[in-house]
């Protein structure tokens, strides 16, 4: 995708209160300079970091061991295959393996650099080694900047169970430049958009409908007002994750507004290869409609909104015809979420207001999946 | 050994004080009927769980799953290989194959059934399966009574470093049934004894006296007093715990008296194998000489008492003289606790109270180590 024009430094903070845990998401354009000395700031007594990154966003973490090697910083760049197989025990072990030879100790800082693979993973590896590195998130992905960098949650895959292995670890800090965005493809951009597009359904009204507006721009990544964007779904999130740091109270689960569908749709059509916005995109079509079908949805205009928004920024908005329902069906029930063969789901109450519903009859949305 | 004949059931129990994460040790003999009730309490909710053994405890396991039963839980045991090997993460995928075998939800508690090594292992693999799942600890070993199972740290072994991977994770209980030490090789009971030693020299001057006092019947096993002796550490423990939950004021530190130098007994003695506990007390009687040697000891009678009290347990009293001295001193160095090349030692200053001393001299290490 084409990035802004770069412009002068606009630096944003959102802050995270989790008492001892807190830490700031600092946010701006063509930061790498200043990195050095946020991570000194963070640290004031680390000797060694370990960047970790994947192929393809090496290119965005080699720049920044400059700045740290001027912050005093002796680092090391762990690369990783790009893909979410990376999740794995295997790649976890090979971290490890470099922090041992960097002589980690325990001041020493895992930099996360990439999209959320990277992040779960080399948060995990923080999360685990020598109990417990301080982490540092640089998301280079919408999705991770919006979402997977912030909150905590760390984990690698089971051979049967996406996340299924994990540690809660909040990260030290956050850095967003979204000068990064620049080498990212751009279906892996809208993919993030989906994400965004969540947030304003779930609990703010006004991003929605700034995200109507500037839909076109949006829709390419020439959108000066994107770091603000960045910055309002950051302190959503935060808000959320302040509220239910453990996932405990049920309230962070509204962030899981249509991922049940979402997931069902990654696993019975892998082979159609969406990627994770995407699915949750048809995801949220489909919650919708639930919504309305079970008379819970007070606002009749939220379908349609939420279809064009979606629409505008080339996402799908319904599953593919050829995938099997009762598959579907299956897998939701296998879903981390439903307990006990009984389906819950975050439905929509009105545009920025969603609640959980448990107990959803099978029959309702089987009907929702036959209807596209 | 032989254990006390048993008797009525005497129960204890101690609290662990750590906010949301509180929980009871409870200590007893016999009390396996009431196992059920005792996890079932403490998790009304959860439908499965897992218990985990190694080839010697399996039979300790394995009648649990009784109780367990009536008070509703599905239970599944997994049975590791007995030894240190196991802390592996070959060893924790399987538990992880286990855990998804079993459908875990949540809800799953993860019971450990064994020495350190079941309690590590199993404790790392409850503390990142699903993000977190709940811990009961059924201790079978006396180091693991009084020491491992109390305090939250979990690990597994990295190739090159003991405990390099973990997290803290508290269990929800820790259930004691001094019955299961008849089993025990009394080799392994007497290594355990080093750890009881150290709790006292730390802390508790009154109880290293009753150490003295029954140090015959100890010995053997045969201590109607065993069990109170027990609760005592473990209040001890948790105490420290409570104050220093994750290891960053240095007040956990207390408790490696004796273990930095016993570490590098365990690493360059590795031929010899040498019990943990063995390798403790030697260490203890080195670090005892050291404060002397450095004018920190106050009570001179100290050295010996310890000697007298360690002797009494058949525990040795000192390294081997065929292990090189600077073999030893280039152990301790690469020791976690020696940060930057700096020697640093838990001293006793007199019975029941040390302190942590840093920048020791090398050359006072090395007089140490070779008047023996
Ligand atoms: N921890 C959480 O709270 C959380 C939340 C949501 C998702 N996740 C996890 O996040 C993962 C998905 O994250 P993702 O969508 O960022 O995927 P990803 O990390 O796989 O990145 C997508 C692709 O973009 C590439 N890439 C990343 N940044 C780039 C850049 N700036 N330029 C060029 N290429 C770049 C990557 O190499 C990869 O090929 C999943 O594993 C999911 O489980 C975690
Ligand atoms: N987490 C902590 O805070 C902590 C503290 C101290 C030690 N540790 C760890 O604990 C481990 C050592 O623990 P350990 O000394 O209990 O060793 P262990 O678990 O290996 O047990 C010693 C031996 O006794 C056997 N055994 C255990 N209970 C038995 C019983 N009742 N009857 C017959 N055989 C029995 C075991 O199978 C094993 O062969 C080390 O890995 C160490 O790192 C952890
Ligand atoms: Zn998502
Ligand atoms: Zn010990």
């Amino acid at each position: 995708m084409t990035p802004v024009p770069s412009g002068e430094l606009a630096e944003d903070r959102v802050t995270v209160r989790l008492g001892p845990r807190s830490y700031d998401i600092v946010l701006g354009r063509g930061m790498t300079a200043q990195f050095g000395l946020f991570v000194r700031e963070l640290l004031p007594q680390s000797q060694t970091a370990l960047l970790v990154a994947d192929e393809h966003t090496r290119k965005l973490a080699a720049p920044l061991t400059v700045p740290l090697g001027e912050a005093g910083f002796r680092t090391a760049l762990a690369v990783i295959p790009a893909g979410e197989q990376s999740k794995s025990l295997e790649q976890l072990a090979r971290l490890y393996d470099a922090l041992y030879e960097l002589k980690a100790d325990r001041r020493t800082p895992v930099i996360a650099v990439g999209g959320g693979v990277v992040g779960d993973l080399a948060g995990f590896a923080a999360a685990t080694y020598n109990r417990g590195l301080p982490l540092i998130m640089v998301p280079t992905t919408l999705l991770a900047m919006v979402d997977s960098s912030v909150g905590g949650k760390t984990a690698i895959n089971h051979p049967r169970g996406k996340n299924l292995i994990g540690a809660f670890h909040q990260p030290k800090g956050v850095w967003i430049d979204t000068d990064h965005l620049a080498t990212l493809p751009v279906r892996e951009y809208r993919s993030g958009l989906a994400e965004v597009v969540k947030y304003g359904v779930i609990r703010d009204a006004e991003l929605f409908e700034i995200l109507e507006c500037h839909a076109p721009a949006l829709r390419n990544g020439h959108a000066s007002i994107l770091p603000s964007i960045i910055a309002r779904c950051c302190r959503i999130k935060a808000e959320v994750v302040e509220q239910d740091e453990y996932e405990e109270t049920g309230l962070r689960a509204i962030l899981n507004y249509g991922h049940t569908f979402g997931h069902a749709f990654e696993i019975v059509g892998a082979a159609d290869h969406w990627l994770h916005g995407e699915a949750v995109a048809a995801g949220m079509m489909c919650a919708v409609r639930l919504a309305q079908r079970l008379g819970y949805l007070e606002d009749d205009s939220l379908p349609s909104r939420q279809e064009q928004l979606l629409r505008a920024f080339d996402l799908p908005i319904r599953p593919l015809p050829h995938w099997d329902v009762e598959a579907l069906l299956a897998a939701m029930q296998r879903d981390k979420k439903a307990t006990a063969g009984r389906l819950r789901f975050v439905l929509p109450r009105c545009l920025g207001e969603v609640g959980l519903v448990d107990h959803v009859p099978l029959a309702e949305v089987r009907q929702i999946l036959c209807d596209r």
